[in-house]
């Protein structure tokens, strides 16, 4: 794969715009200093996936003007938004560590500790958690505004952005629920509501909006952002078969989060409602039983590994991913873009549908 | 007080909103609807302080227009966000009811059970909350955008908004982190901490952003901009000092909390800083281990409020009250502004300083 100009411009202006904030904050007392560090950790590392699907997104639209400025202030505003989006995600699903560090509500945590404060550790880390989420979000707002001031696509780049933000929430939510509605629904209906929260939160949130951001800001017009929702479902849904694929089998030295993480929390992924599907009754009872216990041992997730597998479910989600990346590139060779864009598309699809981590 | 006309203008514009976004809801499926029950619920009710604080602000700037179309919606937008606010912050202090009803993450907890649905309902409860909270803010961006859509007065209004809630989330932080703080500081900071806390949360989020908000989006000039600020910000410390004695002394029946709510939750507001420094080491001593345990009996509540107010310490706090109220009356009497705005504004004042709710 080509080197990418995108991780180190965003990390630039992620910088920069934290360097900034640290400034003012000093207005605020030594406390601050104390979530300042907790949101510069939550803004490191990471793929910079939906900046690069946003960057792509730009180069399809064959912008007018090459002022990167007003792009890498965009990607950084979706990474700051993601890094957001993580904090509360690591939250709910009570996960410890996040890309190999511990989750900002146990830095916090440990701070607390560290510090020798009064009250309940634990219970510190998750309140400031919540409220670091919030105080992200408002960041990536400032940093989107003051990218698009006086920007000749910004209502259409704005409103693009909002959407974003409600389909990765409301696909949240209803990811959520249905770690506790599948039990009083029909086996057949799992694969379907599974599904549904790929397309919202991974499809839409993590592919197509970042895409269809860039392409805003450099003034595409209708049929190319059409071009690239063609693109980027399949490409978002292939992304997340293989997250569910990684989230059970994937290797903790690659990924970062402990082995069968996603059993452990009980996620209801495609892959699971296919498994369920083939199950006896009886291991079905006892998959349920096993999905979402913290307190699964290396050996339980073994089982739950053959068990799964086993059922010929882990090939069936291979082809569905087969069968989206095929699509994508169909996709892709009748989109009206240019040979450097469609590259760009296209190695980043196939990052994405690959990856191992 | 005149009968005002913000709360059924806010509360149309809200219906109109949330019916919208019920019709756009259906196409994410039933389980939706949980969530648009539980925004409803989180934005029905309340004294829509903010909302009319942001509309004596604009009559202060004698707009030219007499379209209120955009003002309803910035008001509107801001009831939502102060709903998300609430949301997370009954969440962070485990507060079971809001405006006399259930919290949001016990109502959210009480339909996972109602359902029947797998798994801790209760962590179901907090965990849909988080992300309760994180729609609404989305949710209130998205009305303010509608509202200032071609707006003249769009960019410094959206600015102020931005100001507004980095403020609060800011002013939140550091509330929470002197709730374990305290323990490491002298006696002696802990009034100036408290102090603090109430200009970022009471003075800034609460009256001064909306005065500056309403005021903006009519165009004002930077010496009205000032003149405001120097109005809201004592009315927003006396408010926030009311807010400490209302949640040590207030009546549950008219606050709709639990009698010492403050006290169970270990809040470390003026009136406990206050109290402190007046009290024999081992009375301070006893405070500190009682304050912030949720198991306090109605005769410890009692008990716990004889000791603070013995200390004079209430005395005291009314007084600053008394004395920010006549600096915001000063302030008042100076500023450029019409009969009609500075009856609204004197009214308003005299509401959010002397309330028993």
């Amino acid at each position: 794969m080509r080197p990418s100009p995108v991780p180190d411009a965003v990390s630039a202006r992620l910088e920069e715009f934290l360097g900034r904030i640290r400034a003012e904050g000093d207005g605020y007392g030594t406390d601050a200093a104390l979530f300042l560090d907790a949101a510069g950790a939550a803004l490191s590392g990471g793929k910079r996936l939906r900046a690069r699907f946003c960057h792509a997104g730009w180069l399809a639209a064959s912008p007018a003007s090459d002022d990167l400025s007003a792009l890498w202030g965009l990607c950084a505003a979706l990474e700051i938004f993601q890094s957001a989006a993580l904090v509360h995600d690591d939250l709910i699903d009570n996960s410890d560590t996040r890309r190999g560090r511990p989750a900002a509500h146990r830095a916090l945590e440990s701070a607390h500790r560290t510090a020798g404060w009064h009250g309940d550790a634990e219970s510190f880390g998750r309140s400031a958690a919540i409220l670091l989420g919030d105080l992200l979000v408002a960041w990536s707002d400032d940093l989107l505004e003051e990218s698009l001031r006086g920007h000749p696509h910004a209502a259409a780049t704005r409103a693009e952005y909002a959407r974003m933000r409600r389909d990765v929430t409301i696909g949240q939510l209803l990811d959520i629920t249905e770690e506790s509605a599948w039990s009083v629904n029909e086996p057949a209906v799992l694969l379907e509501r599974a599904l549904r929260v790929a397309s919202l939160k991974s499809a839409g949130y993590s592919v197509i909006e970042p895409l269809l951001l860039g392409a805003s800001l450099a003034g595409a017009d209708a049929g190319l952002l059409s071009s690239l929702r063609a693109i980027g479902h399949p490409v978002g849904m292939a992304f997340q078969l293989r997250d569910d694929l990684l989230g059970v089998f994937g290797d903790p030295l690659v990924t970062g989060k402990p082995a069968g993480d996603d059993l452990r929390e009980g996620k209801r992924t495609a892959l699971i409602a296919l498994a369920r599907e083939r199950l006896s009754s009886a291991d079905r009872a006892g998959l349920d039983r096993a999905l979402g216990d913290p307190d699964l041992s290396p050996s339980d997730v073994r089982a739950l590994q053959t068990l799964i597998d086993g059922t010929g479910a882990v090939a069936q989600i291979e082809e569905m991913i087969a069968e989206y990346g095929a699509r994508a590139e169909q996709a892709l060779a009748s989109a009206a873009v240019d040979a450097e864009a469609a590259a760009t598309l296209r190695e980043l699809a196939e990052a994405a549908i690959a990856r191992s981590a």
